[in-house]
This record gives structure tokens, sequence and C-alpha cells, in this order.
């Protein structure tokens, strides 16, 4: 049996800085939780940016800079950056943070869909930013573009710089669209998924759906063709990542998925929900794997190959890797 | 146990006229062969519109007009008005035939998703008509765009002029979209679902697929607050109307979906493929609803409401009710 | 895609003659409609003896020598020869006619379980025969017996004499009774299972337990070392039967397990109903497999390997092999 | 959401006495780790009796009132008597206890099987009694009878004294079974399932059987007309238990299906898994059933009501209820 791969996605581009106090919306902020979630045992961290003035979410360019160099100065923690993007972008600027940079990892969403989280909006009772009930609104109208064209422009952009694409799968025809991009090779196997279930849009996030979307990618894919992970909207999240690790299958935890660790108990950072998924999964018998294991287990190009400024070895802060020792 | 719903669904917007010559493309031919759907048992005709000058997929209401009463005036089949729409196309515009004929049924697509065909520009070898390559090709960077908003916007626009929404489901999120839309009032129960299988970009056609979406919808929804009819992409479409119907559930038949009859063998009209279904039914002891069996299971208001010029009873032709009879 | 093997159970031990007055109760008649069905397009019949004096279920070795050598001489369908047995008859007992006919299939039951026809005994109003009724009423009280022992006994035996076991599944457990035998050597792959469905203390036929039935396989098994038919009882048969052949199944049809053709029709023969699948098989596009053909399909021996009575190939008339034209 | 009921399967009929040294063979062991169990959170015992000379199985009246009178004075926890009975016992002799002890809860399998465990024989080194290896070799040849007729005796003779069935279900044909007495009378609703998974001659215990299970059960019997428990053999135990808790089912823990506690590593004692299972579900925000809330929760008639002697309150030890607090 594999270890697990943990993987913390640290602020994502669903939740708004007022809905909780614990919310990392700051570059700093993010860095902070990311280099605590791999001292918790996080191998991977997932990261978008947001703004330094105001806190939305970003595709800048530096401020992805300025974060995930920070994160790897302090960590050993595989990086994965987004290329979700934001409203208009093309798919070319939504690469830019990969091209740039280089990452091990990079996000591609795997089809098109309505990503919608106009619904959080009545949650925000006090906003501490202006932009924050407009953003969430405009999500009833948004539809969240990944074209075919764009898919292999993703695909192809992700293998000129050795970044792995973390294929994010939100419906079960996802699968199909990344099985026909493999039979037109344009991406190659062995492939690495993300099952993202509970967003308005995609498929709910109940047992049901993701033995559904296991078995479809064994028998689209073939079981020796893929690597999965799973993460779950809000207060399924715990118990699904039980059963994708029973299944086989890797996890993520974090806040972007989740603001909570109990019923009506915001969670503090990402860490603790690293925390909790690992005292499951030691009572469940699994291996937690280290930084090292999981870009072995994901097929990562290693961190010296990443495209932000040269790490000095001698200064870093070695946090992550306590994973291994569970 | 039920009788059958058969559709027939003329011309869609999927095929181009060089991959059959049977295709009708034209909005006579399209008339002609609903016409004669018709009269093999389809109680029920979904019409596209063509371009009368060079067969491209129209939105033009006066060309809708055109087809649908001449229809109208020959049989006696409810009638069901895409809304699909063309690229870059609003809301409002895509409504605009619904508005103005007010059909007893017109689709609605429960959801965004990537609707790619231009795996089809391959098999085009002497095209008839310019437009049909690029138009294929120009799929592979289409977002088929059905956000939230727009799906209020459907569902009221169809209400205010008492159309029932045909709810095209592609993928199993869109149950869920569906399960919202009724959760906030925009949809009424019973709901009418359409699964469309087999679309690169949605849930392919298998029998595992097609489970999967009724038992989800009966979970989300309620067996009680829906009925469903299948149609299915290319080879495909047979066997899995058949199991749709063993589940259940109504058939959607027509060379939107298939241009084939038999393996290598171009069907001469949707008719061909109503005769077929019925025969298969008919073996499997089902009963085929006449079209006024249909708008009683469906829940549709009646030929009499439509808004497109009066029907003169006196001339016209009854071809459609031979389902009833069988 | 494989051809289609049909395999017609003309009699077996389930109904009774007064339920029907065509259902085939005397050896003679058993023939009768096994030579029916090969030249309907059967290319296996499975056969039960009936006694000749008061057509009970008879596990009597000369009346199924008669009974196979009757139907060899009149055609070439492949003979499976169940080895169900009597109430409290020995593996050993059961297997005899096995042993001694060394015909080319034979029935191994996977399993133990309640086999329980005993509402059937309220079906029969005018009994032909005083043991019907005390025998219907009898299975309220019966445990179908198979146990591991019995398995290795069963497979042992028809390993010894060339007979290829047809693993008669009713449930899911029984599927890892198989891989357990597979894995512990006492059966070989590539296997044959037969998925028997609705049955009374086994799996109801429902199109979910069909799909669930193979997927485990599958799983279990293996897709490569495993050949499928299925059956079911009463009114699921057709609908069932058309749902197999389009997950790659073969299809076992016959009075033995479905008196009926159509909603309170009685079926003249089984012959009948091969007839109705052939015409539902042939509309979805399937070839039918010649006796040929499903000799190879399922890795028979050969009909000059069996143990009874020379067979004068001079005398016989070929029936069978009908299958092999469609 | 309802509370979570822990049982605890204190010895069982399958496991023996050298393949572990905390395995409570004697009746004293069984009193003593049932007592434990419930002081950990379990709210009712399973239990089954052992010889007090050589530690077989064994189905002694006076053994099992000894027992259960024995536990009850010590604690709280609702008990439950098996009915599996012995080789060679009939359905009368196997209800004894029962009518005699009239517990709680006692247990009904819904249907006869291979229940076998001869494979385990292999595992035992140094046999410390002479009947060890023969029990378990014997199972091979070993059916589990419960035919139609007995599960109407068991069902009325549970009736007469007020005694709840526990449903023991191995695989899915059972479910219908049970169907089939609620529809005949026999049983009545709402019914308590438990889903037993992982023995040999039934359903391996994975995700996906689960899953299956409790969908069929829905289908079946109706969700509001059951309530459900899960227990698996071996290294399944845990994970499965964690996703029965999640499709809203109950658990069952002990050393009657699993000897482990992790990987190579034998449990000193039912408890120790209850404790595990309780530290699990407060990770998923479960709260455990105290036995006052277990009775409600499965319908028990209350601990007043039993058959055995008359308890002194005043005598008594609560031990149990540690699962409320929680």
């Amino acid at each position: 049996m594999s270890k697990l791969v943990i993987t913390a996605a640290i602020t994502g581009g669903v939740h708004v800085p007022s809905l909780s106090p614990y919310f990392p919306h700051t570059p700093d902020m993010v860095v902070e939780q990311a280099v605590g979630a791999a001292a918790a045992g996080a191998a991977v961290v997932h990261i978008h940016a947001r703004d330094p003035k105001d806190s939305r979410p970003s595709s800048d360019v530096n401020v992805f800079e300025d974060i995930v160099s920070a994160i790897d100065q302090q960590c050993d923690a595989a990086i994965c950056i987004t290329t979700g993007g934001g409203l208009g972008m093309t798919s070319e600027e939504r690469l830019k943070p990969v091209n740039i940079l280089k990452p091990e990892l990079a996000s591609l969403n795997a089809g098109s869909m309505n990503f919608a989280i106009h619904p959080l909006a009545d949650k925000v009772k006090q906003p501490k930013f202006d932009w924050e009930i407009p953003y969430l609104k405009s999500t009833e109208d948004l539809v969240f573009p990944n074209t075919f064209k764009s898919l292999k422009v993703f695909s192809a952009g992700m293998q000129a710089v050795g970044t792995k694409p973390e294929l994010e799968v939100y419906d079960v025809g996802m699968i199909n669209n990344i099985k026909y991009l493999i039979d037109t090779g344009a991406l190659k196997t062995p492939v690495y998924l993300q099952f993202v279930m509970g967003i308005l849009g995609g498929m709910p996030a109940t047992p049901a759906n993701l033995l559904f979307l296991v078995d479809t990618a064994q028998k689209l894919i073939g079981a020796e063709n893929f690597v999965w992970s799973c993460c779950a909207a809000g207060r399924t999240q715990m118990p699904l990542l039980t059963l994708a690790m029973t299944l086989g299958g890797n996890v993520r935890v974090g806040l972007e998925d989740n603001l909570y660790i109990g019923p009506g108990q915001l969670a503090k950072s990402s860490a603790e929900q690293v925390e909790k998924i690992i005292r499951i999964a030691k009572e469940l018998n699994f291996e937690i794997a280290s930084p090292a294991e999981a870009r072995q287990i994901l097929g990562l190009k290693g961190q010296a190959e990443v495209g932000w400024a040269a790490r000095s070895n001698a200064g870093r802060k070695v946090a992550g890797g306590k994973g291994g020792q569970l």
C-alpha cells in the first residue's frame, strides 16, 4: 500500500476574508499557513495568490513568486500553483505563473462548468472588503471555461517547463475529457487526478459519487495509468477524505475547501486539518508520505528544477518531512 | 407501467449536411422528416432551425415559426424548440423563439460544459458548404454556457409562456444544479429530464452511467418529482435507449443524435429510427404513447396554446397518433 | 465484438407440468423442444431430466442418456447437463451423469443458498400430478447445498472428463467463491459464469444487480479470465437479457426460466423465446453464434468427446447452426 | 443525525482460542470483555457461549444464562444473543436460548450460505484444544442453513418473547429474503439489519459492496423501514465501519470479527476496538449512543423485560453509558 500524500490547499479562490478570522488572505498569511501545514505533515501545498492590498484573488506572477519562494525557503513541501485564473483571463494569461515559475505541480482544470459560490454571499454578515459580496454573487453568472483547446494549451505549457498537471475533476465527463487528451497525445500517463467534490456546478460530495469517479477513472484510463487524490467542500470534507484513503487515494485538506474543523467550529489553520486527517489516517493504519516520497508517488521533477530565485540550502529551515516520520 | 414517449430529434446542431445525404438540413427537409417521424410513432419532435440559404444552424425566429407551423399543420406531435442558441448569443436571444412561439416544450440545458464535436471534422471528406469544417472545428474552443443566472432566466421565461422545460442533463452535477433550482424556487416539480449521453465534454453513453444518472436523480430530486427520457450519441443509441425503457424512462431518437441505423448503414430518416425503437419496445412489451398520452405524461399545455399562427384544424392532415394504436 | 451465444434451458427443476400445457415434462417433450430451440438458433441446450412415468425432476443417468443422445442425433447444439441434483443427494450422486455421460458442459452451482419456489404453489390450480404442490411447497424448507468441499468435488469431476463447468452464480458472494476456487487451484481460467437472477433466495433480476455482478466479476476475476451469460426468472427475462448483450454477455432463454412470451401469454416452446431474443439481438446489431462458434467462445471440447453412445453422423439430422447464418 | 450505536461482538463462533492469547474463550472471559466493551462505550454486546470445559462454541442455555446475567449485573449494555447454533441443530434448538432467556436482541441470519472459515486452520500453529483444527476444517463442507421456513420460525419465536431480531445479512439476496418476509407478514418493520461482510461464502468487505447493500435495502425495504449496522471481518474492519458511519449506519466491532487492532498487532480486548472506533467517530463528529439511546434507536423492549433471573439493581455496578457522555 502506497503512503498517503496529504495536500493542503491554503487559500483558494472560493472563500472571502470575512468568513473566518483565521482565513489566510494576505501573501504573508498564505506563506505562514502553508509552512505550518507542511510542518504538520502536508507533503504538497496548493497555492493561490491574494492581492497584498485588498486580499482579492490575484493572478499576479510577482505575488505568486513572493509567496512560493518564501514557502520554499521554509519547508520541503512540493508546491502546486493554481491555473484557475480570474474572470475573463485567457488561457495564456492563466498559464503565465507556470511558464515563469515552473513549479513542480500546477492545477489543470479538466473541463468547463458552472463554478457557483454565490450562495456563500448570504453568509457574509460584515464584509471586511467591498469586493467580497459582489465577487461571490458574480459567480451566479460565471462559467469556469476550460475548453479542449485551452486544455491542450495548458498541457503543452506545463510539459514545456516540466510541471506535472494536477487534473482537477469536478464531474464524470471530465474523466472522459482526460481520456480524450491522453488518446490524442495531449497528456502523458500516468496522470494525476484530483477529484474536487461538492462545488455547486459539479458533482456533490457523497460516498457514492466518489466511488463512481474512481470506478470511472479505472475503466476509462486504467488503474495503472493514474494516481489520484480527493478534496471535498464543506462539512463532507473529513468523511469523504477518509473514504478516499480507504479506496487507495490521497487527500487534500485546507481552508480553501473547508473553513471548519468541526460543527460550528472554525479551523485555526490548514495545519489543524492536516493534523486531524493524520490522526484518522493513523487510526486506519496508513503511513504518511514525506515530501520526498510524495514527489516519487506523483512523479514530480524535484525542488531544484523550479523557476523562482535559486534557494540557499544553507538558509532553509526545513519544516516539512514530518510526515515521513509517522 | 407508463406508456413510452418517443421523441424524434430531427436535425440538431451537431451534424453537418455532408455527413449524410439523408440529413435534413433545410427547413423543408426538417418539416418533412418531423412529420414522418410523427407518422412513425414519435409523440414529440425536437426542433432546431437551419438557415434556408446555407443550412447552417440558425436561431432565427421566423425560420423557427415557418418550421413549427408547417409541422403542426401536418401532425399532432408535441413540438419542442431548442434554446441551445449559437455562439456568443445571450440567454435572452436564445430564449426569443420560446418567448414568441410559446411552444409546448423547450430545451433547457442544465449547466455549462464543453460541447465538443470537433472530432467530426475528420469525417467530412467533401464538404457541401464552406462553413461545415470551420464550424465543427470551432467547438474545440467552445464552452456551452448555461450559468445559474441564465438557468433562472430560461426557467422564468418558459414559465411565463406556459412552456415546459425539457432539462437537458449531460453530467451528474447538472442534476444537482436542477435540485438547486427546485430548492430555490426557480423550477417547479415535476420536472422533465432528458439525459443526453455521449457528447464529448459530458458523460459517455454507457449502461453504468445511465443507471447512475437515474439513481442520482431519484436520490436528489425524488422519484415522484420527475419524468425522464434518454438520448445517446452514435452507435450506443439503440442499446442505451433500450435500457432506458427497462429503467422506466422514455426515449429520444433521431438524426440529431445518430446518423446511422446499423453498422455502416446511414438512416434514411428519423422515422426509420422511430420504427426500430418501436419494434424493440414491442418485443419488450412496452406500449407507445400517442401525442395526447405524451402530453399527459409530460404535463404539456396542449397544442391550442402555442404562439404561432392559429391552426386550421380543417386543413390539418393528422399523421401522428399512430403510437397510440400500438 | 464476440458473437452472441444463446442457450436454451428446456425444462429445469422449477416449473411443474400443470403451470403450462406447453411445458416439456416428459423426456420426449424435452428432446423435441431442445431440438426446436437449436433449430431456432440456440447454440447450447441446458438439460434437466424428467421421470418418464410421472414427470418429476429426475437424476437418473439412463434418462439423461436417452435425452441427450436423442438431442444429439438431431442437432449440433452443445449440451449442458445440470448437476443441481435432488433433495438429499450427495455431490457424488449429483455428479454421476457427468461422470458417465461426459458432456461438453455441466452446471456447477457456485455456492449454497435458499432456492425457494414455494410461492409458485399458489399458481397451481389443478395439478396434473400429485407431487406438484408438495414438491413446490417443500422448497420453503430447502437449502440448495453447494459447500466448498462439494465445489471442489464437482470441479475435479468435470475436469476429469473434460466437461466445462458452467458456474451458476445467484449472488455476489458466489463470485468470490469462484475467485477462491481459482486462487486455490480448484478451477482453471477462463471460467464460464452464468448469472442466474430472480430466484427467491438469490439476487433479484434488476439492471442494477446485473451491472453489479458483471462489475464484481471483472474486479475479482479479471475481465480477461471469464466469459459470461445471464438468465432471469419470469417477466424480467427479456429486458435483462437485452441488457446482458449490451454489457458484452451471452444469454439464456427457455421455459426453465420463464413460461411466458409476453404479459399473460404462455410461450409455446423455448424456441419461441429463442426467436424473440434473436429478433432483439438483430435490432441491436448482434450476430448470433453457431454451435461451432459457441464451442470456441466457451472453450468446449467438441461433440466427438462426449460419453454417450457413438453418434452416427450419417443418421443425424442437423438442425442447429441456423444461428451462424444470421 | 442519529447517534452512533456501537455493538461489541465478544467471542463469536469463528475464531479459536489458539489464534490469540487475548481471545475470550471461557464464559468468565466473555463476561469480563463484554463488561469492558460496555465500559468503553459499546451500547450493545453480542454474545455467543463457549463451553466452560473446553472452550468450544456452545448452545447450552445454562451457559448462556450464566454469561448474560453476569454481564447484566455489571453494565447497562443491551444484550444480543446469537441463534447461529451449531452443526446439525434444528431451528427450534437454535431458538431455545431466546425462548427461555428472552433477550432484548437476537441474531436472525437472513438466509442460507456457505460459512467457510477453513482457511483459518492454516494459521493455527499450536492448537490449545484438540477440537480447534477439525472444527475449522469442517466448515469447508458446511452449509449455514436458514431456510425460509426456519426464518419464519425464528421470527415468530422472537416476536413471542419480545426479542428484536437483528437480521444478519451476508449477501444481496438476503435483503430480498427480508423483503419477502416483510411482505408476507413474518417480519414487522422497522427492521434492524446487520451487514456482515467478509465471510468466505458471503460478500467481501469492500466499500462498493457496502454501498450496494445499503442502496439495495433502501430500494427494496424503504429507507424509513430499517435501521442498520455493519461489521467486517479482518483487516477491513475499521475502514468499513468508518464508511458505515458516513453512510448513516451503526457499527459492530469486537474480537468475533477481528483479532487485531493494527497490522500484526493483536487486540487485547473488544474494548480496545471500541475505543478506536470511538476515536474515529469523534474525529468525524459523530456522537455515541448510550445504552438507553441505543434501545430507542433500535426499538428494544428494555432490560426489565428479559427472561433471566431478576436483577438486583442495588448490586449492579453500572459500567455502560459512557457512550452517552461523549
